[in-house]
This record gives C-alpha cells, structure tokens and sequence, in this order.
C-alpha cells in the first residue's frame, strides 16, 4: 500500500508559497495540489490520463418500492451511458475523462436486505475484485461513480450499519422520492438494520445490504490505494459504499477526496464524519459520478496554477 | 437594454425535463443553463467565445499604508499576465476563455479618497468608456476581474458607501493583511466615508473612492447588458464595483453571476445583499478573474449536460 509521501506534498507546498500570488489566495485549489502531489509521489503532479469508473448494479430491495423508478431503469441507464446519452459523459468528455461502464449482473439483482443476505460471500468477493480489476495502473486520478435503481437505500443502511443513528438520519429523497416511497425506504432500512444487527466487519455489512456496485467502488478504492492513485468518489452512494472500509483501517480514505457534497441529506453528516470537506457544492443528486467529474475540473484548475504559474524570482516581484 | 428572454428560457427548462435524469437532479447546473438561455435568448444557449477582462488600476489611498505589497507590484502583475505567468493566464487556457489585460494609467494612480475625490469626472467618464469599449460584442459570455494593490480596500469603501454599514462590516484581510494593516484598512475606509458622506449615487460614489479598474468594470456590465450578454463576476472587489450599479437600477446585475464566494468575510455579506449564490467556494481570494474563470468551467459543464444529454424519448427509457 502506497502512502502519502510528506516530502513531495512539502515540496509542493514550497513551490506554492514561490507562485505569484500573496500566499495560501488560491484556497482550495493549493490544497488540491499539495494532496496530489503526495498521493502521485511528485511535487509536480499531473492528471495526463483521468479514468471515470461507472458501476451499475441492481437491489432486491426495490422489491420494497423505495424507488418511482422501475428496475429496468438500470440497464436503460447503462445503454445510455454506452450511447453516449447520459450526464456523466458530457462531464467526462468536458473534463478530459476517460469513461467506462461496468455493469454487475443487472439480470440477477442482489437479494432484498429485508429478507436476508444481499449477497453470498463469493458474490461480494467477485464483485470487489471486478472494482480492483478495473483500475487501470496508468492512471494519474480515479474517479468513482454508480448506477443502480434503488441504491440510495442501500447507501442509507451501509452508512446507518458503518457509523450510527436511525434511518431517518440516513435516508433521503434520493433521486425523487415522494412521502410514502421515503416512509417505505425508512422503513426498509429499519427492517435490514434490525435483520442484520450483528454485522459489524465490512465485509458483513456489505454482504448484508449490498449492492454489487458498492462492493466494486470498495476494490476499486483498495486498488488506487495500493497504486498510490488518487481517487475523487462522487456524492452519497459512493461515499457510504467506501466508508465501509474505514471500518478495517480508519485511514483507508485517505488518498480520496469528495467530489461534492450532494442534496441528499446524508450525505453531509456522512462527509462530517469521515472529517472531509467536498471539491464542490452544486445541489446536485444525480450520482453517475457526475459530481466527481466536476471536481476533475477543479483538480485540473488546480494543477494548472500549480504547475504553469511564475515564481516571484521568475517574474522579477518583490 | 437586452432582457431576460422569458420564452427562450423556459424552453430549456422544458428541454431539462425531458433530459434522462430525474428532475432537478442537476441542480445549480440546471438553472445555470435555463440563466444563459434567458440571458443569451435561446433554448440551446452555448459558449463559443468567452472574454475574461481584467483591468488595472492604481490607487492613492495606498498611502495610508492599507497594503501589504508596493504599489509597483500592480504593474509587475500586469507583465506577469502578459507574459502568462499568473493563475488567471493558467485557468483562462484551461477553461478556454480569451484573456485580455487592460492597464488603466497605472503610473497615474487615484487621488487619496481619504483626502479628496479619488477622480475626477473626465477621469471616471473615460474608465467607464475604457469597459464599455472592452466587450466584445461577439462574446457568450464576459468574465470580470480586476488587479490593482489596494483595491480591496477600495471595495470596501464602495460596498458600504453603497450598502451601508460602517467600515468594519466590510473590510477584511484581503491578499493578506496584518492586525496594523487592517486596523489602517478600516481607518482609511471612515475617513473616506466620513469626507464623502454626501456622495449617494453611483457616479459620485464612484468617484469619490475610485478607482479606474471599478469603473471600468462597471462599464463592462453596463455594456454586456446592452448587447445581451451574460457575465461572471469574479470575487469581492468585482462584486463591490458592480454593486455600485444597483443604486441606479436595483436590476443592473440581473445578467451578471458571481464566480465564487471569496474568502473576504465582506463577500458574504455583499453576496447576500446583492441575492445572489455564487457558483463555486473554494477560500480563494486572489482576484485576477480566477473565480470566474473557474466558474466559466461549471458553466460549460452546465451546457454540455443541456445539449449533449439524451432525453428520455431519445433514450427509449421510462
């Protein structure tokens, strides 16, 4: 596992305080460099190659009606995002992204987490190994996002059973959901959180609520940590999917950053508990990683500044 | 006088419905598309051409000792932006805008506003004319910004000359003052409103505190509202120069967005007083545009999402 390497984010921070203009005036964007630097090992990081990972998957738990979608929808989103159709690839083309999609048997949804189990044990492994196996090495940032009607239920119970609190503190409307399908969702959540109390490790809670897509996000989050690539997650789902991890090792996202704080409600106590502040707000809630690829932006203004401005000795100020 | 096309922009609200995404899912990119819709008068608004102005100036109250840098250093700035060195020249490449850098008298600075009018007429009618002549009436969108080693004191005399409130209210650190420095930034700021207290309509307001970069940049937004195009401010000084308009028209900045809520604690207030959400917060505070320009990204994101995307019919989904 790669760490943060403290003498390339110092001499980062160097370079940073040399740069024409008065010192720390660019905010959040000299931060950004000084993360990247560390996690890319080189006081000048650079995002030459930027994949953008869409899982797709589908939940048992719709069986619930927690969603004004219809399940299909899934497998209709993934053949727009091959269409090129769909939010995220304007975003990943805009932002010089490169997108694939990967979807977890969408015919074969995981089981309803208010019955039992989501997911076997094998089920869970092949899918965080399909999330590892989809990081590319070569890539200078990863970006992480999800598809997968339902699953922002699934986000909820995987935050309530990783951190605390009721499912009234984690549920939301998601993409739209009205009174009775947010009662419905609560009460879900209630009923797995209840069905699945002894789960406390990260692989149990996974496998309890699923989804495979959030599995996958988790090896896709292991593997950038093991290359020492940094990751940008997108809003709530894939948040509450990597935040399982912090259970195994309270430092295991430490090389992500939040894209963007998402309308959803939960999400915000969900970025104040794993202590990060999000690239961007937009009170968007769309997920696909649509939000991370906005952040991309900010990351690449970042490094832009960080890289191509004179030094005061350079431009003869001062 | 250009106005908000309401036809055109609740085309592309309509438009946003039918994009294959749950409604308002988007958020602030969605309203940021039907805003240049309005603004642009289209259904399908687009940002071919996008012109970031910066403009220069010089002031005398910096004899009050108010800044932490030389007075030399505005026009060193100026060959920085000429010879690319500065963030502006990095994020004006990276979001695809046209940077032009207008020095206005810089070895003629204002006079003192704490001691007298900081310009005469003839000097404030010919900055104003300076940003008329500026926009490129073939421009989508103008991004304002501004360089000048005082100025954010300037803004803050503006801000409460225009607004109210006493000098405390609205001066802050800017690029990076002292306790010394700022409790001189505040002096010079009552006294300054104490010998203009008489000054209440914009051009007298204008100028009795200066300077020529805030005129300009008032001419700017005057002229981009005459052609029909939209604007983004940058931070508080921009914001603070243009606020001087609502005195005359409390819809003068209807066509304008703030790029970014900066770091200066008087932003804030001048944000809200203003009603207006700026686009991104990233603590910066280095004017020069950045925050417009790295607004300008989210904007382009915010059209590509309105016309790239699929709809639902285009998609065969729901």
């Amino acid at each position: 596992m790669k760490d943060f390497d403290t003498q390339a984010a110092a001499a980062a921070r160097n370079r940073q305080a040399e740069l024409t203009k008065p010192p720390g005036s660019l905010g959040r964007l000299e931060e950004l460099a000084v993360f990247m630097a560390g996690w890319q090992g080189r006081a000048r990081p650079r995002i030459d190659r930027a994949q953008a990972l869409v899982f797709a998957g589908n939940h048992g738990v719709c069986a619930q009606g927690v969603n004004p979608f219809p399940v299909e929808v899934t497998a209709q989103m993934v053949e727009n995002f091959r269409n090129g159709g769909a939010a995220i690839n304007q975003l990943c083309r805009l932002s010089g992204a490169d997108l694939q999609v990967i979807a977890l048997d969408l015919d074969r949804p995981t089981a309803d987490f208010t019955q039992g189990m989501a997911m076997e044990t094998a089920d869970l492994v092949a899918s965080i190994q399909t999330g590892k196996n989809a990081v590319d090495p070569q890539a200078d940032v990863i970006l992480l996002g999800e598809m997968g009607i339902g699953n922002s239920t699934v986000a909820a119970a995987l935050a309530a059973a990783t951190f605390g609190g009721g499912a009234e503190d984690w549920v939301g409307p998601g993409t739209g959901a009205d009174d009775d399908i947010l009662a419905r969702k609560i009460a879900a959540v209630e009923a797995g959180l209840k069905r699945h109390k002894g789960a406390t490790s990260a692989a149990s809670i996974l496998g309890s609520y699923g989804g495979r897509e959030q599995a996958a996000i988790c090896g896709a989050v292991i593997r950038a940590r093991e290359l020492g690539i940094p990751v940008i997650l997108d809003g709530f789902i894939c948040t509450a999917a990597a935040g399982v991890l912090v259970i195994n090792d309270r430092n295991a996202l430490d090389h992500c950053l939040i894209g963007h704080e998402s309308a959803e409600p939960g999400h915000r106590r969900l970025v104040a508990v794993l202590g990060k502040t999000p690239v961007v707000g937009l009170d968007m809630r769309l997920g696909e990683g649509t939000g991370a690829a906005v952040a991309l932006m900010v990351l690449r203004a970042a490094l832009e500044c960080h890289n191509g401005m004179a030094t005061f000795a350079e431009a003869g100020i001062g």
